[in-house]
């Protein structure tokens, strides 16, 4: 591979919700062919998709975490935020372009499944004119959240909702209203005004909370157990169809 | 594994979506683990399933098809059709329940993701009070579907509507109506309606057709390119969030 290109192939690889036996066949034997392994991650830590792949790593691969940069004195809705992880996208895209360039294939790790809200679509649309790029689906949140529930979250003509936490209590609200299942993702300091909603709306009895799905210290409780106000950033409140569950 | 329970433990699995190497190690450590491997078939064929394990199944193996009976002459929507797939449901379960009862461990497979519309939660509804019971998410159609998209299906702040292309035009028109990003399943034979209902809610220039997504001879393709009246079961309708894509 990378040898009858001149560029090297950039695979986005969905490396799974966190258990490293939710990788699939494909993803181990990319990260084995790849020369170049790529992931973001936070300052002071690999991050959790590396950590998803480590025992597949070898002093082989050359690593290229891309680190986020320390942006908590901006508001994360301000201009300024958004120029500034703008900027850092283009240097971590860049990064990428320039070992491809030198011919070697890229594997570029992304938590869950690569184009499902996942952090590769920002490198993917930065450098999809210039190279040759494949996208390697995973396992993603939803199913390892959906996984630990008592009952199915979606069945026979269900419709399903997908919301990020991070809308605003009236677009949350509109998403919410009407929809037979419900998954509301980014959940985090979003927590409470997500239940406020569940509960304006009648639909907070049947709510689940999911918190680190497929790994050792995973928890899943009725929504309206869980004390905390605010809740870890991988977490998930899962709401099942109402039809029949015979 | 079955030695310390009196009774066998079922493994719900999702399979993947096709591509034989879209398993998880997970499921394929599981596979060689459970001495019984179950999976739902039409009569004259293994199933999907079923073929995308293959690979890891042996001679050892007390395989379990369940073989759908043949309905092809009642109505879908019939009350007789119902009675009758829920009875073949019924006897399915009891199937797989004699084989844990006999203390024997039961991989149980699913095309895609086992708990995301998948056939396998009709004996999971049926056995969970009576077994314990453990489901091994999968990479589901969705996520196979939009890895092959020249854009990302969602990101940053999209909702997802997710529906059943077997729900009626009303149904179908209010579903789609309003949402950011939708994908549309089980396509077939209700191609013609969605693409009426996505041309007129104006959603037809961003929608996107995907066939058999994984396999060698997947296709995707503009949802205006199609010629087909009708399309495979397998095929998905995709719909692109309108935000920002850069």
């Amino acid at each position: 591979m990378g040898k009858i290109h001149q560029h090297g192939h950039l695979y986005g690889i969905g490396v799974g919700p966190g258990d490293p036996e939710l990788l699939t066949l494909k993803a181990v034997r990319l990260l084995g062919e790849c020369p170049v392994v790529a992931y973001f991650c936070k300052r002071g830590g690999l991050g959790r998709a590396r950590n998803n792949c480590a025992m597949h790593l070898t002093n082989e691969h050359i690593e290229l975490p891309l680190v986020y940069p320390v942006t908590t004195e901006l508001n994360h809705k301000s201009e300024e935020y958004r120029l500034s992880i703008e900027a850092f996208f283009d240097s971590a895209a860049e990064a990428v372009a320039s070992e491809l360039e030198a011919g070697r294939d890229v594997a570029m790790l992304n938590e869950g499944d690569a184009f499902f809200y996942g952090s590769f679509m920002h490198v993917f649309l930065r450098l999809k004119s210039r190279f040759e790029i494949t996208v390697v689906p995973g396992v993603n949140s939803i199913m390892a959240c959906g996984a630990l529930l008592p009952q199915p979250l979606v069945m026979r003509d269900d419709v399903l909702t997908v919301i990020p936490g991070t809308l605003d209590d009236d677009a949350l609200e509109a998403s919410m209203s009407g929809s037979k299942a419900t998954v509301i993702m980014k959940v985090g300091s979003n927590l409470e005004r997500i239940r406020g909603v569940a509960q304006r709306l009648g639909m907070a009895d049947r709510a689940w909370y999911v918190e680190k799905a497929s790994l050792p210290d995973q928890k899943v409780m009725p929504l309206s157990d869980v004390s905390l106000a605010s809740a870890p950033y991988f977490s998930m409140v899962l709401i099942p169809g109402s039809g029949e569950r015979v």
